[in-house]
């Protein structure tokens, strides 16, 4: 029999240790052995957790408990989790974990840490979706072009909406508030952050890059209006907000944040709280892999996925190579993104304005890949609306803040990347 | 080092000896060794294959060969590859098999032969997409609740261009026959037996059933026409050539057809070549798998996901379970499917038809969900198309035989199911 105890028993602790029983059957049939979640440790040992655990609000009751097999750590945060970690490793003991924030900051420490001591994080992201697993072996033997991930559901419910009933971003957040979809400060999930850690564990296991959050671009869909959402549906596009790891050869870009998105693309189809990773490896081509990517029972369906893994004695190594990382490849700047833009400009409504506005955008180099111009509620004002051919985001950045010199050109000016 | 023998150099084969030689540095870094594909047995040696392996048209050269680590076997055929997968194992050696007809009929006598070693078949099903992976790891937490697969690209291909162009099956099989997404045979695709055998390997591991491709209800797509393509279209589906497994209280449901989806769902939304497999846990939920299902390279990375796997000392369970079966569970006999149905009958012109089938169709237990009257090409004929609310198949069988004994009915009744 195989003991395993949990660090954090909320919702989906608490969903692994009733899914380990409920499904014991098949689990055991699959793994070989018996399963059983023996030990919980939570802050606030008076709540009730109506499951079938020894309680504890000591986590050494788990890690350094010499009955515990494998240690599930669930608790949010870092620093703590990351010092129970190292101690359960220490230990001696294979260790899951869902928490994208501790694998964000910690993966290549814990990696050395754990050694040949199964250390795996299925849920990390995309909850449900065994697109870890994918990228660590039904992929392995590509090099990987590019992953495009739709890994946060609130942001991906709220911009479905947006673009069904072309509400505002406002009205779309305090619904999705009162569903209880979104935070009551959101910033984690609409300002990008969260599928940033994620798109990192990602990155590491298909490049072997070990960058934080702070070096990479981060983006999110608050600055979105009406405007936008209708401009892309009427050139075929769906926005969505995406992980993006793409290797070129100079490097691997790797940002986070909303694009327009061809409506053909499968990756334009995934609507809702629903997650989806697209992965476009050099010989397999386009793969994707979609599901649910939060819940209680999506996330402990992951969770017991690498419990069974270490119970097969199956593990490989923790971010996908068993030495060295893939040669040469470093992370590139933000400027050094090569993507296709979309750009919202307003102006006053004179002749040879927008004159003024392509001979601009000419003079820096950006090629005109289509255009519309929109009426303004502003009195006098019209509304440019562009979409560029392929350029340097450094050139884009430097058209933009040449436009802004522009007399006739406000300076509110949008600007979104189109991916695909 | 780890060294390859590959039972028959195609098109696969080829690409397999070519990635690993190609792919050298990341498969290395990955799998911990390096991995090198040294023999290869062909039928006809005085081809060149553009790939640098000792070649020879003795299979004895690779399965009996003590340099030889890893047999992969792509030949195709169902008993030569049986005897020979089973000398490789007797022999010692992992097995890696691309071939799903093999794995239709001889699967459980490989897990009892294989025993500890390993024998791995991602490639069997959906070509690159990893869905054996994910079903006997990532979802294995879950009892599986259905799978529903668009798992034959030429069979997809052509519903697709039936859909967009509302071009005959006919037409769109000749087009097919040109590009070289159909053979000249084409019945193996648009016969549903390719899904067939794929099917049966995922209910293999999904449920532990031991069917045989003639134990399960296998239709094709040759009898669309424009007019079913036409009602699902206005009816709000896409129709898509599923194989399906399915859970119910009684047992399990295995089933090649076409289905009308309804465009909502994703599996509806994959078109052309691609295959996809949707997949619904107790736990997890809906997960959907993309990509490419044929195809040499995709193929192949399949078949060098598997041999990693084995190199890392990985394997697991070939068919998913170390022990037993799911308990209880039978494979259900077709008359037993419960399905939403399409029916498409052309009636005479007449006061009173419509009321003696609606009657007819009622005294049967069908309850109707939506009906359409069109017009018919036949003089002082009309077509009238019925959806059904979910009933047994019996009892639809026994109601269409009723149908024709209308005299009002003429006897080409088409049916289709209708999934979600």
């Amino acid at each position: 029999m195989i003991r395993i105890g949990i660090l954090g028993v909320g919702t989906v602790g608490t969903a692994v240790a009733q899914i380990l029983a409920a499904n014991a059957d098949i689990i055991e049939a699959r793994a070989g052995k018996r399963i059983v979640a023996t030990h919980g440790v939570v802050q606030n040992l008076a709540r009730d957790r109506g499951v079938d655990l020894i309680l504890s609000d000591n986590p050494a009751d788990v890690v350094d408990n010499p009955g515990i097999d494998i240690v599930v750590e669930l608790m949010g945060g870092v620093e703590e989790p990351y010092a129970l970690v190292k101690r359960a490793l220490k230990n001696g003991k294979a260790v899951v974990t869902a928490n994208k924030a501790l694998l964000a900051y910690h993966r290549y420490e814990l990696q050395a840490l754990a050694g040949d001591l199964p250390l795996m994080y299925e849920a990390s992201v995309a909850g449900g979706i065994p697109v870890i697993g994918a990228l660590r072996t039904g992929l392995a033997a590509n090099h990987i072009e590019s992953i495009r991930g739709i890994m946060n559901g609130t942001s991906n419910y709220m911009l479905t909406k947006m673009i069904a009933e072309g509400v505002s971003y406002d009205a779309v957040l305090r619904e999705a508030q009162e569903l209880g979809y979104a935070e009551a400060d959101p910033t984690f999930d609409v300002g990008g952050f969260d599928a940033a850690h994620k798109l990192l564990i990602l990155a590491s296991i298909a490049y072997g890059i070990d960058a934080k959050p702070e070096d990479i671009l981060i983006e999110g869909i608050e600055h979105i209006t009406p405007t936008d959402v209708e401009f892309a549906s009427e050139f075929g596009y769906a926005i969505k907000l995406l992980g993006i790891a793409k290797r070129n050869e100079d490097g691997v870009e790797l940002r986070v944040h909303p694009a327009m998105v061809s409506q053909r693309e499968m990756i334009a189809k995934v609507d809702g709280v629903m997650n989806a990773v697209s992965v476009v490896g050099d010989r397999v081509g386009e793969t994707m892999f979609y599901g649910p990517g939060a819940g209680g029972d999506a996330t402990a369906s992951a969770v017991i996925a690498d419990i069974i893994e270490i119970v097969r004695g199956n593990t490989g190594p923790m971010l996908g190579y068993k030495k060295g990382l893939e040669s040469g490849l470093k992370l590139l700047p933000a400027e050094a993104i090569v993507s296709q833009y979309y750009l919202k400009l307003k102006v006053i409504d004179r002749p040879g304005v927008l004159a003024a506005v392509t001979s601009t955008l000419g003079e820096a180099s950006i090629s005109i890949a289509s255009m519309l111009q929109k009426p303004s509620r502003i009195k006098d004002h019209v509304r440019l609306l562009f979409t560029t051919h392929a350029c340097e985001e450094k050139a884009l950045r430097a058209a933009i803040a040449q436009l802004k010199t522009l007399e006739v050109v406000d300076e509110a000016i949008t600007m979104m990347r189109i991916e695909g």
